[in-house]
């Protein structure tokens, strides 16, 4: 049968798994056929464009942030050996955390090299060729290195079918001398499965009959809660049929926002244990009936561990197990447990309409002042939104803000609320908009905070030179406001030094200004001018604005969420 | 007796290693007293300096120039529970794989989380609380969480005596709820000994005979051949004292430069197996005896592997061991041994004069052109070098072309030969210029490639917040040259986006333009000229310099590794 390359088999898999951009850094140890005829797999693809950043750890975010908006497909990142794939690490670490599928490939020494080990650069100097890939299982669900062409295109299909079923990240190193031995096309014929094991269909049966016999006892009075899970285990499409069907009430968990359309009429908002607007609070924690899918109960996804919904009156769908009140049902996973719950309900529709959902807006309020505060801003921003923007976050007041405004339909919106690391969302909003740009949604808008955006902000560049055109708002507070109220209102190390955010995008790539535009904004009327602008609006050119607000005020969720920590931590320590 | 905090008890612990700055991010769960008093142990600290970093991985580089630049001392990085510990790791790699001595602590959940695994922020949700330490301990040579404070102060003691007498990276990580905790202040009052374990008295005496024999044997034509080692395990001054003593000839190798003052009258350069000098190659492999101390031979530091000195005619001296021809003494360490040497050889001053070692310069060659040549650039900079200066090169042509250019007296040269992560001087740069600083040093000039400088360019901020004043060649080819002659001279992944370099000063923290200057030099004669500017030499600001050289020019250095290269990847695939 026909041969290829090792090469050319990764890739027809990535590409036969809707990848069309590959971010990285290139190094002499990576996807290179050397010395000659010296190939160089990735630029010369056809049909998968290298996307060279300007370090890894932006990198790994990138394919982070492709992964997450292209969905049924995933984030590839290349590093080199070592020095590459060790920047990458944190960037890999959340995508496992958030549960993002994402492919780190690393070019490494060849298969000669890495059994007599001589001391190469990029080594740790004592011989110990495997510590890198000992530090990548920790965060990663499977490994593979091609140290020989017979288990090549195995071991290739086994850790992209853990990373596809799993969505988690999975790593794979490519000795200098494999990346172009010749092995069997023929495997390729049979697409890569991503259909999760099937439910015993015995536990199966029991489970949904326990769940509609729940539903009846609740008398209608049952709400849906998304969460992350919902997203990342691919059921948007079974919830929303089953919203259809029935039309309970659904709320959301920060995590699951936009897993269920904001604008849909049964929508009530965001709920997030104490920290929740009182209203949905009150509508959640008092169902008879709450039918949470693909929770994610992290710290600030639960405000903080408040959640006040009783396991008694929950039950909850995970894609590798169920749980109905205390009772474990192990192997029972959501993705085909939900069509058929869909289809064994009754219709609620009279009964379910009875419980009206407040529709979830958010009103811009009147203040006197001219100042742009956190309570007038996301009001303010989220009239400026439109169907299938794409909408990213970054941790610190940005991932708080946001949480209150209700997005459009088919809009996408991304933050990392669990993981939590600054820095992100750069990289994120370039993999993002190559992405958006794939499956044409809209603008990519992001929020970030000044402190933030120190971190990684020279991805600017590869934004510029890919072309794509996102908003970034820089909300320029002086400094760490997040940190300021979790700990240290006035210290100096939450200050940060001032930048001059509008000449970013003409220093960093965009030299003669025709790309770019950038924008400060002071006060409440220039934000409506600038929000009002049709020209601004159209986004068809990469735009900074620099958004001047006061150095402590907060959103409301953010305050909410530190009185609660601090109050754990005086209980920790028996001060309470 | 006295009872203090733990984090005082640590503090204490680095004021006497001679740190005076620490480097890093703040996070929620780092060298915080939480919630009250608040106290921050680093900022409040009258004799230690925080220095805030734009992000993790710079800080860790700051961390290492720190310690490479002060000496009998250590560089500090301070970063938070995953997301940030697991962004400074390639950093630590880097200190692990060239031997610098840098403290990693880490901000962590407290004791009690630690042990319930609650799904907090910066997890990776999985409840593996231990993930970041398993791989921290790939690429540290001691670890410790302080899990209760009974044993904290040893454990503070054992990791930092390791990283002082094995001049490697330890990790500390420091639960929230241990911050604070008293302990007894006593066991400060004895300091942390650097003294190595003593060599066995009955081989060492065995080890010098045997020495002095081959010394006598060798009839005066011996050459000394000082390495990395010799600099970090301390044994500068010894080495100068058996050059008094004896007068042999002394050459370099990469990384041992600046180890030997470069003014030293018999100092003859760097020898660098086949990429060498031909007189100089002459000069080292004819010798009838070559003291090697210090040796670290990784492939670009030994000219990939082309050193050509039989091991019958070298005798090795090592931190931890000694091999005279084939012979092998573990455990005879080269700091003990080299006083004993030096008294127990007899006077060679006459003998050993009469080998002339021509003296080490390099003249500025007479070109046509006005083109900046990389055979112009580095002698005409060599020139601008004063004495006590501090010289960082980044991996790529800067560290090729450096080699050639002698240093002045009193100088020292910091470049990442074996580690080669890019991106690594810039943070250096800031470490380096606060140490030296304290040290009374003189300037510090880095030269660093448009390519590696776009990694982490943000620490630009935080020199001109830390009123360093370093000058920066950044060296514009227009990518990465040295990838270009590796692999890929044409190839589109070499090519990096323009900046507007001269920008970038006053965009990241010289907003009114105050603190800094900007040049562009884009011939010899501009080159000539700002060099020859008293005021551009003080180097009373921060000054960078954008140099703009021909796309493919590359030093001699390097085109010559290249070649070996491609003849011994073509020797692997048995294409010779
Ligand atoms: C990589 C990383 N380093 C450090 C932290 C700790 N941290 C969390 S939020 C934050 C400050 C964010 O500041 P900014 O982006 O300005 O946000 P805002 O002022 O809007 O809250 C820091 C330092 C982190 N989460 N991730
Ligand atoms: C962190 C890291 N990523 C990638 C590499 C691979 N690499 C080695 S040198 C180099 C290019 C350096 O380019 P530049 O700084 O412009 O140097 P020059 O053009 O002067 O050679 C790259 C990408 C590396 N060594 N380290
Ligand atoms: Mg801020
Ligand atoms: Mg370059």
């Amino acid at each position: 049968g026909e041969q290829i390359t090792i090469s050319e088999y990764l890739l027809t898999r990535l590409e036969q798994l809707g990848v069309t951009s590959v971010f990285g850094v290139p190094g002499d140890f990576n996807m290179r056929e050397c010395p000659l005829p010296r190939v160089d797999y990735i630029e010369d693809h056809p049909r998968i464009d290298w996307i060279g950043n300007c370090n890894e750890l932006n990198a790994a975010y990138a394919a982070d942030g492709y992964a997450r908006v292209k969905e049924h497909s995933i984030g590839v990142v290349v590093t080199t050996f070592g020095v590459g794939e060790l920047s990458a690490m944190n960037g890999i670490a959340g995508a496992f955390s958030e549960m993002v599928p994402v492919l780190h490939i690393v070019g490494v020494p060849s298969t000669v090299q890495l059994k007599n080990k001589p001391m190469l650069h990029h080594t740790l100097g004592d011989g110990r060729f495997d510590a890198y890939t000992k530090a990548a299982e920790q965060i990663t669900v499977s490994q593979a290195t091609l140290m020989n062409k017979t288990h090549a295109a195995a071991e290739i299909d086994r850790i992209l079918t853990d990373c596809i079923t799993r969505a988690r990240p999975v790593y794979l190193t490519i000795p200098t001398d494999m990346v172009a031995e010749k092995i069997p096309a023929k495997r390729l014929q049979v697409p890569l499965s991503r259909t999760p094991p099937p439910n015993d269909p015995d536990v199966e049966k029991y489970v949904l009959d326990r769940i509609a016999e729940l539903v009846e006892e609740a008398s209608k009075d049952i709400v849906i809660l998304v969460d992350a899970c919902a997203i990342r285990h691919d059921v948007r499409q079974e919830i929303n049929d089953l919203l259809t069907k029935t039309r309970f009430p659904v709320y959301s968990a920060p995590m699951g926002k936009t897993a269920v359309s904001e604008a849909h009429d049964r929508y009530g908002g965001i709920y997030i244990g104490s920290i929740s607007d009182p209203s949905i609070k009150d509508k959640v924690e008092n169902a008879n009936l709450i039918l949470s899918i693909g929770a994610l109960k992290s710290d600030f996804n639960t405000g903080m561990f408040t959640y006040s919904v009783p396991t008694s009156r929950t039950i909850e769908l995970h894609s590798t197990h169920t749980q109905i009140r205390h009772a474990l049902f192990p192997g029972i996973g959501m993705k085909q447990l939900l069509p058929k719950l869909t289809s064994h309900l009754r219709q609620f529709h009279e009964g379910a309409s009875q419980l009206p959902v407040p529709h979830y807006k958010l009103d811009v309020p009147k203040e006197q002042d001219d100042k742009i505060s956190h309570a007038f801003f996301w009001p303010r921003v989220g009239q400026f939104f439109q169907k299938k923007d794409v909408v990213v976050a970054e941790t610190g007041t940005s991932s708080f803000g946001i949480l209150d405004v209700p997005l459009p339909e088919q809009s996408v919106f991304l933050a990392q609320i669990l993981y939590g690391s600054i820095g992100w969302s750069i990289g994120i909003t370039l993999g993002a908009a190559l992405a958006a740009r794939d499956k044409q949604l809209g603008r990519t808008i992001l929020f970030v905070g000044d402190g933030s955006f120190q971190l990684t902000v020279q991805e600017l560049s590869t934004m510029i030179h890919s072309k794509v055109t996102p908003i970034i708002f820089v909300l320029n507070n002086k400094g760490y406001n997040i940190e300021r109220h979790l700990h240290g209102m006035d210290r100096k190390y939450n200050d940060i030094v001032n930048w001059k955010w509008t000449s970013l995008l003409t220093t960093l790539g965009d030299t003669d200004g025709t790309l770019s535009n950038s924008y400060t904004v002071r006060d409440k009327a220039g934000l409506d001018k600038l929000l009002n602008d049709a020209e601004f609006a159209k986004a068809d050119k990469i735009q900074l604005v620099e958004v001047i607000l006061d150095k402590y005020d907060t959103p409301r969720g953010l305050q909410v969420a530190a009185d609660i920590g601090e109050k754990l931590a005086k209980q920790a320590l028996g001060q309470v």
